[in-house]
């Protein structure tokens, strides 16, 4: 029997996977991201004891997804030590022979999603997650977004909260939606990690107001069927219904979203394993 | 001998256009808006003089583009008097049982400037117009950009040049791109019309700052591999740099753009009418 693969390449941890046809999980491992001789060789070990006939990969980025780069299939600026310019792509397909299916994390998720998660029934949703980073990927029309690159939509800039004069954590960016909503931020602004704090901190309508606004971004750019928030920032259940709330301040009736529009994962933590195994069984 | 007809549906003027199998512009007219009944008159004894084998539309907005809905075909919230909740394309087919495309202008413009214009040999570009309003439009993998609804890239917000407090002059947001960098938002924060302010005066480093944060956005949520800018206040030659300047401090080397990113018009003033005329030929 043959098994369809998933590598969610992450900065902290790799998260592996081998599915049968139906995408029935048969095994699943989380592998330590250190350095990628070590790490991959444990990837290895892990998909050698299976018959793979095909592989799909999402990974951290920045990644190059232009299929007519010298450079495609690599992550090329990461920050994370050993890893900027690996030929990721290149050196599974050097041990597998097989389609593999090659996009960021979040792309991978909003495809997931999309077709098996909270975005059922639609041609398009947007995938957001607010964690240590922000990151989000969509699929528009049925088809993973990439462009000249990938998105990047942590770090659109946005407007500040009234008032806000916290320093960006985002090296790059002095008012980007990471530099000023990411959980190192929300940490930052409060001096407490945001699982303590309470849900009637003032904090929170700050993290909603920065959330919100760039959804509403999201939306007139993109006009998504539905936008799926994940990420650990997220599991604070009540922000959810405070970005909703500041989303339809903010859009000052411009535009009317559709019902149920924003929702957290309909596939809790398996967004990414399950989007890279659909790639992998569509050859995509 | 038959046609393909193009309707660039604006505002102010109806652009009607008809072309054969090559798109050569055979005849081309321009109705002023006035009221439905009395534009659409004109429009069919524009069109009545020729056999027509396929039509496309571009309409001003917000319209109904979403095939699933009761009102798909329809202008919907326009203030325009006369022309809100009319069914534009019903009317159209009604008089012409033929295949109708039907988008927004931006869209349509985004199309033509893709195929024929500055966007060739690619496989996605947005189109922005930054004239009375702002408006985008894009192509992504090939084909029109549409959601829920259409893009309304023109009112996604921006965070203020630093001391910048002007009133925005979009009724609806307090500081989108529209109200605060559309001609007359320029005219207002300077006193003078746009095409008669020197090219050094500070206004326009103000005004190319909000259009390169829209752009930063645009470029990290859809990656297009061409930006392309049209409208009446991109008649100032001069501004294309100055935003391609503030766009690569704006990004802070996060991302790098491709060559030749940011451009003028291909087509000049007629990448409505090419992009409906294709829209049309292809049958979308």
């Amino acid at each position: 029997m043959s098994y369809y693969g998933s590598i969610e390449a992450g900065g902290t941890k790799f998260v592996c996977a081998v599915a049968d046809e139906e995408l029935t999980i048969v095994e699943r491992i989380s592998l330590p991201t250190t350095l990628p001789e070590e790490t991959l060789a444990n990837v290895f070990d892990f998909f050698d004891q299976y018959e793979l006939k095909g592989l799909g990969v999402g990974s951290f980025g920045p990644i190059d997804v232009n299929v007519q780069s010298a450079t495609y299939g690599y992550i090329t600026s990461t920050p994370k030590k050993g890893w900027r310019n690996v030929d990721l792509l290149g050196l599974l397909k050097e041990r597998y022979a097989i389609p593999i299916a090659w996009t960021t994390d979040v792309n991978a998720a909003a495809y997931g999603e999309m077709h098996l998660g909270a975005g059922k029934q639609t041609q398009s949703c947007l995938y957001l997650t607010v964690g240590t980073g922000v990151g989000g990927g969509a699929v528009v029309q049925g088809a993973v977004l990439q462009g000249f690159s990938h998105p990047e939509m942590g770090h659109i800039s946005v407007a500040r909260y009234p008032g806000d004069t916290m320093e960006s954590v985002c090296p790059y960016h002095e008012q980007c939606l990471e530099g000023l909503a990411a959980g190192p931020a929300l940490e930052k602004r409060t001096g407490i990690k945001g699982q303590l704090l309470p849900e009637d901190h003032e904090a929170w309508g700050v993290e909603a107001f920065y959330l919100a606004q760039a959804l509403m971004n999201y939306t007139l750019i993109l006009s998504p069927e539905k936008i799926i928030l994940g990420g650990g920032v997220m599991k604070q259940a009540h922000l959810l219904e405070k970005i909703r709330r500041s989303l339809e301040v903010q859009l000052g009736g411009y535009v009317n979203v559709p019902e149920e529009y924003i929702v957290g994962c309909g596939l809790g933590d398996n967004s990414g394993t399950l989007g890279c195994l659909l790639l992998a069984k569509e050859g995509v």
